[in-house]
């Protein structure tokens, strides 16, 4: 192959708020009704305070008709073969802030402040419109499935099975806890079980956070400074918790991170687990392990790293493991690569080994979902970005 | 001088448990009669879940009489003689979870699940206590009076002032905000202002986290992974709401953090406060900032550090700022230095400069705190390690 095979794995889709109505049980409906006014409102309060409208205004100019892949295949199809990814990972909330499914279901999803049931249709009619979308175009669209594990397991495990029957090749998974039981707690074990053997891959996203007070000073800042560690906190559960002695096959990825100080992170959970001196009055809490804590990501966790190369993720691969990074353009994400992919892999990755840009752009996902590789190569072929404009002799 | 002033940036003092009594309200007794048998239970319950009994029964032989300087004076000046420390910032919680002050005012404080009356009665117990343990030897006892402020700020602010006119010299926050307002908050300018204009310097310390089920495989691991972020978090806050840029002369140290990953938070905030596509969306959180957030850790910010030199701090200390890091034995903690002190500073300091053995023993600490320097140093002339052991010729 002469060019590289791209799976970007971190896209958005998701339906203009208002027809998700049709997706959602019936019974719902009422409910829906009053709520989509309510959810105009704070997507309005949102982009007035927290969201720049100048930036995004100025940023919607002239892509309006690009922005409609978020729901529209045809046109996801055009723009991501202009953007040279040839398959994606599909997250919900199309647009930040304008098509999150209902019911406080999307990308900031918290597991209090909604009745569960109403958050549980959410999260289905999303899904029922994912599967749908998948299966337009199965090779290109990895769809994952919201799911709401931490209220009921049963629930959410029937939900998991549907998901795996329809075609998902993953599931989104609340990055916040609440009050609810950590991912530790062994009642989640028949979810991870099924993902395990099923070859599912669970996923955080950032985005979910305390509910901060945007009007305060620095707010923003605050939430900058922490929003990855939100991300991330189900990682070390699962980690420390003996998730993934339990289940080896098990594949997890938190996605839109920003990577860079992931090697800490992998530096705090091992010294944590190993210095004695300073924790041995706590106890025994390493005899659920046989590996020190670095060498289950290692061997269970990928990144979705997507597009923050800016902010020194590259500098750092080999720290974090260069089979572990995997990237994605976020579109149709503002902060991501799109629509300048092309562009921003040269600055980024020209002159760096073409196996390890390889493993970046697709072979990593290719190790961590279940797709189909050929058809996958054959979509690169057509469109992926040429091997040789990375050289750096090309620059 | 021929021998090295150390001032212990973490010492911790607290009365046995049913002697608080004594300096509670005396409308608090019933209240306190009830919750006592409930405290020990639950002290009980800690040491046998949580704390490895084993562990904390060995350390303890043949120390029972020294840790009982954890509230007697006299005890407690002929051991951190021996030790050679000249003085101590005084923290609660003595003798780990078994002094702690009464209704959940200790180190491990949370602004929830207590009545805020009888938190304030605990903690004010505390205060009064630790009031007089300090006027019997003012010089080596820099005592720290625990301030509830994210409840009524009116209250807060008149244990701030009555703190300051009874010879602390700082004041001990509450890590974990909880549903109250953030430090990001107005409403807390009162309390930084006073702080600022009469030198108060401002606390955290670790120990206080989210309710854990410590039942549940790898609790303890999570922990250690999180307790230095929770007790930073406030840093954060009170940096990116720009109350460090409104109180150009507030002091802000947090304690026992372990401070390797201290450089790591400074890129965080940097890197997230200075790039702009990927922030871009969320719109202004700066203009109330004059420099980076660095720059405002190296100006108000200190590291209380713990004896956490084995986990790599010396490495990482002038990545950190040599004049922003303050050694501390932790004293009566098993986790800390003592009483091994010497021992552990030749480990991690011999062949060091002079300078900055001498800025992270004590002098780093006499900017930071108002203490008496001459009285201080007089101390050290008698007990304090000699200089010349750690000559890089003297191994």
């Amino acid at each position: 192959m002469d060019r590289f095979l791209i799976v970007s794995t971190d896209g958005h889709a998701g339906l203009p708020m208002e027809r998700y109505r049709d997706y959602l049980d019936s019974k719902y409906h009422a409910a829906f009704d009053e709520a989509l006014p309510i959810q105009r409102e704070m997507t309005r309060r949102a982009e007035e305070k927290l969201l720049l409208s100048e930036f995004n205004d100025k940023w919607r100019q002239g892509i309006e008709e690009d922005l409609k892949g978020a729901w529209d295949g045809t046109v996801r199809n055009r723009v991501i073969d202009a953007d040279g990814v040839a398959a994606e990972v599909l997250f919900p909330d199309g647009i930040t802030e304008q098509n999150a499914p209902p019911f406080g279901a999307g990308l900031a999803l918290k597991p209090w402040g909604v009745d569960p049931e109403l958050q549980w249709a959410g999260a289905r009619a999303h899904n029922r419109w994912m599967a749908e979308f998948c299966r337009d175009d199965p090779h290109r669209r990895i769809g994952l499935a919201i799911v709401l594990m931490l209220y009921d397991v049963e629930e959410a495990l029937a939900e998991v099975k549907w998901a795996y029957k329809n075609g998902f090749k993953g599931i989104l998974i609340p990055a916040l806890m609440g009050d609810r039981e950590g991912y530790n707690h062994p009642r989640y074990y028949p979810i991870w079980a099924f993902c395990e053997q099923h070859g599912l891959v669970v996923h955080t996203h950032s985005g979910p956070s305390p509910d901060y007070d945007y009007q305060l000073p620095g707010a923003i800042g605050i939430f900058l400074t922490e929003f990855a560690w939100w991300a991330g906190r189900p990682m070390w559960y699962l980690i420390f918790g003996g998730v993934f002695e339990k289940f080896p096959g098990l594949k997890f990825v938190m996605t839109e991170v920003s990577e860079f100080w992931v090697p800490h992170l992998l530096e705090m959970m091992d010294v944590r687990a190993s210095v004695k001196h300073t924790s041995g009055k706590l106890g025994d809490f390493r005899s659920n392990l046989t590996m020190p804590p670095s060498e289950y990501f290692k061997r269970n966790c990928w990144v979705g790293a997507s597009a923050l190369f800016d902010e020194g993720s590259m500098a750092v691969r080999h720290e974090i493991g260069i089979d572990r990074v995997m990237w994605g353009t976020d579109y149709p994400h503002p902060e991501g690569s799109w629509p300048k992919t092309r562009e921003k892999l040269l600055t980024y990755m020209r002159g760096v080994p073409e196996s390890e840009i390889d493993a970046m752009l697709g072979a990593n996902a290719l190790e961590c979902y279940d797709v189909d590789e050929a058809a996958l190569r054959q979509i690169a072929q057509r469109i992926g970005p040429l091997k040789s404009d990375f050289s750096a002799a090309a620059a």
